[in-house]
Formats: C-alpha cells, structure tokens, sequence
C-alpha cells in the first residue's frame, strides 16, 4: 500500500492506495474515533460493483454498516437528492460518533461529503473513490457540495475526510469514457506541476487505456501528492489551492449551459484547459509549440477540444460572471507559462469574448 | 457601545452592544473584508421595522444591499425556506467577497448563517439579533442551521459570523411572550455560572419588564459574556460547550414532539430546565430548596415548568434518542449542582422514564 499524508493539523489524513484492498477498510477504521452506526453511500452503478466487501468489511469490523443508494449522475448532485439523502441518514439514526462512507464517483463523494458536514453540524467521513477522477482529484482536499441551476457546486462546504481509500482495482469496471474524463486531471496535474508527469502520459497512453494497476497507481500517486501538498498549503482556497482550478473556469461555464448532461466534467475541463491555453498564448504567456502539446496529448486520449458551434458563448460569458471565481466582477484565470508551471492572472471580459469569436 | 471579544483564532470576532445603533452597521463593515453585494436577510415581522435603518446604511458606505424577506416562525427553519433563500442569493449574484446580514431572532440567525455557512463553501455573515433569545443565545457561536420533521438542528454547521450587532432599542417592539422566552435562556446561564445575575434577575423583574434599556444591556452584556467564553474554549462542542444545552435535551424533545408550533425555543427550555433541575435532585446532585428557586424564578416570568398532561412521554423519550446529544444510545445530561454551577452526566434511560412517569 502507498500513503500520502494530507497535513492539515487537526484535520489531517491519509489517502492510501493499493491494489484489491476494499475488504481491509473496516479494520482500518476500527482505529479511528467512529463508532456504531455507518451509512455506505453509493448509487446504483457502483453499489452492485462494490458495495458488498465494503458493507462486509465495516460488518466484520463491528459496525452497523447501512447501504444508501443514491441515482447515478452529475444531474443528481442537487438539493432534492440530498434531502432524501438526509432523510435516509436520519431514519437510519446516524450519531455524532457516526461515520459515512462515500463510495462511488465524484457525484457520490462530493454529495455524501455534504451530508456529512452538514449531518448534527459535521460528523466524519470517508471516502472510496471508484472513478479515475475522484481517484486523482475529488475525494481528496475537502471540497464537498451540491449544484444549482445558475452553477455547479455552488453549494458546499469544506469538509475533510478523516480517510481516502483508493483501490486501483475499481477502475477495471469503469466506462472508457468515464476513464478519459478521469485523465483530464491527471492532465491537469501536469501542465500546472509536473513536466515529467505531462511526459510520460505522452509515452504510456497504451498501458494507461488497459488500466494496468502499476501504472494506475503511479498516476494516482503522482497526482495525489500534488493535490495534498496544496491543499496543505491552502485548505480553503485563499491562494495557492486556486491552480487546481486550470481550466475550471471554462469548464464550469461549459458544464453549466449544457445543463450538466451533455459533457463529463473531465471532458469539460478538457475544453476549459484548451481554451485557457490559447488564452494565454494571446496573452503572451504561453508559446505556441505548448499549446499544441497539450491540444496534442488531450486529443490522444479522445478528449473534446473545442466548443462545439451549438453552444452560445454570451451564455458561457454571463455563468462565468457567476462563478466562485469571479471576485467582485473581474475575472480570475489560471494560466500556464508552460508545461509544469502556471500563474494566476485577471483577465478582461473583452479579451475573453475574442477568444470566443475567433 | 459595549464590546465583548469572542477568541477564535483567525475566527474571532466582537460582539457589539449599544442602543439606537443600527444605522451605524455600513461604516462598522466597511472596515472588514467584504464588498460589492450583500444580503439583507430579515423576515416579515422584523424587516418593516428595522429594515430600512440597516439596508440605507449599507448603501451609504457604499454597499449594494439586497432584503430577502422570509416567512416569520420556527416552522419555517426547514429545507424548503432554505432552498428559496438560495435561489435568492444566487439570483442577486452574491460572490465569495459578499456578506450576509441576518437581521432578525434565532430563526433567522440560524437559516441565514447556515446559507452564508454553504454558499460557495462558506461566505461572511454578521449577526443583527432582534429578539432577547437572540441576543443572549443564538447570534453568538456559530452554531447555524435548519429543522427537520425528525429533530431540531439536526441539518447545519459551525460558521462563525464576523460580528455580532445588538441593539437593545429593537427590543421595544418585542412581543411579551418571545421577551420572557428569551428569559429562559438569560436564567440558564445564572444556573449554569453566575449566581449573582440569578440573583438580580429575581430581584429585578419589573425593570427587565418594562425593558429598560440599561438593563437589558446588562442582562445581555452578562449572558454573551458567559457564552463568549466557553465557546472561545470549546468551538465545536466537544466537551464544556455542552454546559449550555442545560435544559436542551429535554427541551428541544418537547420542541420536536409539539411539531415546533405550541411552544417558542425559550419556553420548552424552561421546561426542560425545571425537569432537568428535579432529574439533578432525584440523583442527589441538587437540594430540593434549589429546585425550589429555579421553579420560582421560572414561574415569575411566566414560563411554563412543567410538561402538559396530553404530550406522551414515550414520545419524548424516542426523541431524546435521536438527539444530536445522544451518543451511541446512552443520553448525556446536563444537571445543576448548585445555582451557578453544573455537570455533565450520562442517565439511565429508566431513571429517565420514572421522572416523566412521576
């Protein structure tokens, strides 16, 4: 097993990674201060997958373990699913010793995070990621959340798990598509941190596409490490953590007047992370010869790279204006001055609607 | 003006005490790190009177300030309410540089401070408490958040508000009834610290009566004294901030199972605290004389002591079980040891039963 420390004083943990390691959980958390009653929240996809060495573990360990199966989607990550969410916990009679376990995706994470730092004012969690994206990305540094009609995510918390799980062995099941999703982060995590990792998704796209566990986990370790070392350094995004959010900005405009179901988010962040390339190229940032690496290795694993023409680009103009990001009217992007290293820089609504046109 | 610190790290914050101040509130935030677009969040009682002072100052410090006005009453503290109050932030366009103002009592406080808490992860929010149960109580701690059909509070988070604003003119419009259920609360912290202001509030109750303002400000000035300490030392309850619940447990028991209509926050507290006192004498922990003077001092403000004939017991107990106080089965209690002081102690349920059933 490998284990990468999220250091975060009171709030620290530990995100381990391991090959066929689900049936170990409970044990694991029998060290940790929960007790009694845990709620397995999963949707129903992933549940029939891989609820039962979950709910079997936690058993064997002493806990009640209470599946809670939630529908599958981006577009159930809203306030009617997490009502019935919380319903279930409070019929099921969650404590404040209690924990919930959220296996599954993003979608699941992000939602039974939520619900836990809201569930008596916060109780712990832990999360089970089973997609290559939550593996890489959203199940570690807090984020938790819901989305609304005039935004993703726009209602959260920040909320630490006391446990990241992570077996690579979950990502044998998962749709190619959702797979490649996945790998916009990791592609993320290159071009904002980490030239070598940028090169070697250049090299090992087969090995990658056949989900070998070695190179799964190198992947996941590489960007985890990133990810914790951020997020240690700025837990509620008042600086640094805010690299994480290359091509985020488009992105969430992207997903937002799509209605959420058209794109993946990794697909999204695709598009986002092409655009605000070409973005800083215009601006002199970035040379050309690096925006089309990027168009490069983004377009070999079959990721979107453009806006597609049906989409209007006032309408991403005016959800971007209601981004988190916006800060009193301007608009904040990440930008890279090259593969491995970006900065964070305002940009005129004007420049940006040329980007648009052309 | 009064000013009472409460010591939370990059947390703290001042609570402010004066009369006639509310339009001052604009030229106070200034000074703090908000801007642009803040909301204004009342309710239908509370906005006609004191809206207008509130929202003109804002604009004349150069705020844009937006009302949001929600129904009046603890019925309305639910996820339907909360889910109407996010679309409205959202559609004014609040951004993580905003800040919610909740002007109004508890129940304004807690849902505006919950949708501050979760808007965006977390935004600014200032405390304006109109009401004496507010004042003494609920604006001041962080504890914000929502009911639920299966319990009080049971939806919500810490989130502390950047400044607590009391001014004790708002309680000349006050209605008797929420006047002496805010009482309840100013009793609890002489039972649970400070003798001497239980002693005064049984020798002054025509002033507090007639709500002299000197005298409120005292009573008030005493109580988030008393609260700002032990939340200072303690900000999420995990140990001496559970001295403030005394009275809670059964309380917000008789709250649930009354379907929160028949009694305000303040008179079920009332009745828990006297039920709670006898608890404390039939375990040897309280003389009867003391029972006897919190019975007095309850009953001259016109606080109902005891718990009507046609709410069943059991019902009360059931609820107790679910209580976010309620640790792994066993029911935690806080008991009176004398006037001023207080211990926490865990109490079988059967002792429990016999006490209702006497």
């Amino acid at each position: 097993m490998i284990k990468i420390g999220v250091e975060l004083g009171e709030r620290s943990y530990e995100i381990v990674l391991g090959t066929g390691i689900l049936h170990q959980i409970g044990e694991v958390m029998k060290s940790m201060e929960v007790s009694g009653k845990t709620a397995v929240v999963s949707n129903t996809t992933v549940f029939p997958l891989y609820g039962a060495p979950v709910v079997d573990s936690m058993k064997d360990a002493g806990f009640e373990a209470f599946p809670v199966i939630l529908p599958d989607g981006e577009e159930y990550k809203n306030l009617d699913v997490l009502t019935r969410l919380y319903d279930e916990l409070l019929g099921i009679g969650l404590d404040r010793k209690s924990a919930v376990i959220a296996l599954g995706g993003g979608v699941v994470g992000d939602i039974a995070g939520f619900a836990a730092a809201t569930y008596m004012r916060g109780i712990a969690y832990v999360q089970v990621p089973t997609t290559l994206l939550a593996q890489v990305d959203s199940s570690v540094g807090g984020k938790t959340g819901i989305d609304h009609a005039a935004g993703k995510n726009m209602i959260g918390a920040f909320w630490q798990p006391k446990l990241v799980w992570t077996d690579s062995e979950t990502l044998r099941t998962l749709p190619e598509r959702q797979l490649l999703a996945g790998m916009a982060e990791v592609i993320k995590y290159g071009i904002i941190r980490d030239k070598d990792l940028f090169g070697y998704l250049e090299l090992n796209r087969e090995r990658i596409l056949s989900r070998d566990d070695e190179t799964m986990l190198y992947l996941i370790r590489r960007s985890c490490g990133i990810k914790a070392e951020i997020v240690s350094k700025d837990e509620r995004e008042s600086g640094l953590r805010a690299v994480l959010n290359y091509g985020h900005t488009i992105g969430h405009a992207v997903e937002t007047v799509t209605g959420y179901t058209r794109f993946l988010h990794g697909e999204a962040v695709a598009i986002g992370m092409l655009l605000e390339a070409e973005l800083a190229a215009r601006l002199g940032l970035l040379s050309s010869a690096e925006v089309e690496k990027i168009r490069g290795l983004i377009e070999s694993f079959g990721l979107p790279s453009g806006i597609p023409d049906d989409i209007d680009s006032s309408a991403l103009l005016s959800s971007m204006q209601l981004d988190k990001k916006a800060l009193g009217g301007a608009l904040r992007f990440v930008l890279p001055e090259r593969i491995g290293k970006v900065r964070i820089q305002t940009v005129a609504t004007k420049e940006l609607m040329r980007l648009f046109r052309d």
